[in-house]
């Protein structure tokens, strides 16, 4: 069968060496004639996949393991939303609004402290990043939304402050080259550039760790998961050893900066033809466009079926957009191949050469 | 290779079956030409996988879909220690102390409220199940360890109680032909019976969600999980498919009441080698063995060297006793072949003959 062209939100695309060795494990993990999936989370196959890819996860990111530390949990970013407020929310925090996801976490901090809504880009449906904000020094820390799935708005510039910074950074961590040591915690669900859902990813600097405010239950205590070395329960043995495939994937690849400049050109490619091409109109404002998600818009929303229609053809899946944002969105992470892009870019052509 | 015996605590064993199916799955499921982990979970084909599994998790305890639902979340057992909790636990809470995931389960709802320790084996390091206890009528819940794990002691006899009783039965559920409408809670790590690690199965009486005592963030609000149908998130989606391969596979062979009596066959068959082996003694009281781990010991410690080697000779793996008990720990889950515990049983008689 041919393969698609999958440009889902997430779950979505991880290179087929991921799926060819994450598939082999569940048989047979690096030949010991067991499965991943049978054997102990405290054996020494799984404690060396579990070090290697909490190894791995700092070093790609240009981070010291000397400053930070990073975590594969469970519970996705909707969990993080309530763990970083119940750890760090003493009294008051900051959170820029920049889509839904901005609102869910902000919603499940109110339960902890006071949420401060510095800056919000409601009123435009979230087609943009605000950038005019005053941030007090006296927060318990500013929480940004560094990309935004949905709308396809990305943060380019992170902001400059001297609260600890907290980011969800679920669909555009290791896609980029920026200074990840700007901020103080960083946290992703594992289903777009890391692996297969299931695994959160946080990466935290290790000084946070004191500054815990409360008493917090084990399960969602940064600093227990931390002393226990990422296994104070049992991981997600699976999704963890996806992670650690497709980090190995982007070291071996050129790492981050290699893999921006891909990202960069693909998005580049597609923007063009949004922008040339009159069937249709970007969602996203142009300076602040996602290099992961590439939003979009029908001119002729009547059209949409014919559209629909030459995308099946194509073997292309996932470009629907959100329901809040309507028309298509396509997700071009990480182990999205230019081929798949170049793809879709020639069907808006003859979509365009045909209506 | 030749297939090890694996006799590991969880994860564990699953049916090759499942195995086969979830590697497949990997690669491309059901023949759609993508890989289960980079779909959509709100894509048709993922959709069917957690209703299937949701019903079958149901169905396969002989409860009936009016009167319960059930989960797929994340965090494990450890997660809801503290979510039984948080929801339920509005004053006081009853426990019965049977083990080290008894204490901690205690711990983390202490947190919520007053946690009575009803009654405790701690006194002969949990090799019994206690069974002389008043459980008053004004506790919010009930909560049992139904099997434990660690020290191979098993609830023969549900308690009976008018007051809700919520049961952590993550070693043994699926395993035996109980009642289990008389819990009106019970929750279980898949990484036994069920799946890959990462899953964590939440059968839920509806009426329960009615008396939720506080408000409750909402990765950890049982309610808010059943209203968006175990997809308030993105589940764990490769963690759900293998439990739903497991609980096909149950029902293939002839459900909870055939597979009890495998059980019981092979838990018989080694406990009776253990007795009449005058070089091994069990740890569990007598009446109290688990049906699912069978812990034993050497009658002459000096000679654990030995039997480790002709162990490791049989491709036997994962038989090592937790560190609180010593010895051995026989992890004889559903998906374990008679034929891996007679291969043990022959050990012992070997071990038996040689020293």
């Amino acid at each position: 069968m041919m393969k698609k062209h999958n440009f889902s939100a997430g779950p979505s695309i991880l290179s087929s060496e991921v799926f060819d060795e994450a598939s082999k494990s569940v048989l047979n993990l690096d030949n010991i004639g067991l499965s991943l999936i049978e054997i102990s989370h405290r054996s020494k196959e799984f404690v060396k996949i579990m070090e290697e890819a909490r190894e791995l996860s700092i070093g790609q990111l240009g981070l010291s393991k000397d400053e930070y530390t990073s975590l594969f949990l469970q519970g996705g970013a909707s969990t993080q939303f309530l763990m970083v407020a119940y750890n760090f929310l003493n009294q008051n925090a900051g959170y820029i609004n920049t889509g839904s996801w901005s609102v869910k976490a902000m919603k499940e901090a109110k339960l902890f402290g006071n949420v401060h809504e510095l800056a919000s880009s409601n009123d435009k449906n979230f087609n943009y990043i605000p950038k005019d904000y005053t941030v007090n020094d006296d927060l318990d820390y500013l929480h940004i939304t560094s990309n935004n799935t949905i709308f396809g708005t990305q943060f380019h510039e992170i902001p400059e402050t001297k609260t600890d910074l907290f980011t969800d950074m679920s669909s555009d961590i290791y896609s980029r080259n920026i200074d990840y040591s700007k901020f103080s915690l960083i946290y992703a669900g594992a289903q777009k550039n890391l692996g297969a859902a299931g695994a959160t990813l946080v990466v935290i600097r290790k000084s946070m760790l004191e500054k815990i405010c409360r008493e917090v239950p084990s399960m969602l205590n940064y600093k227990i998961h931390v002393d226990k070395d990422s296994m104070f329960n049992t991981p997600p043995v699976f999704s963890v050893y996806t992670c650690l495939l497709s980090l190995k994937w982007l070291q071996k690849n050129g790492g981050v900066s290699e893999i921006e400049k891909k990202n960069i050109l693909k998005s580049t490619l597609l923007y063009d033809e949004i922008d040339r091409n009159s069937q249709f109109k970007g969602f996203a404002n142009v300076e602040d466009r996602s290099i992961m998600n590439v939003t979009f818009n029908l001119t002729d929303e009547s059209k949409k079926e014919i559209f629909d229609n030459l995308a099946f053809e194509a073997n292309i899946s996932g470009i629907n957009g959100h329901r809040s944002v309507g028309g298509y969105r396509a997700s071009i992470y990480n182990a999205m191949p230019i081929e798949s892009v170049e793809t879709l870019i020639e069907l808006m052509k003859k979509f365009e050469n045909l209506v």
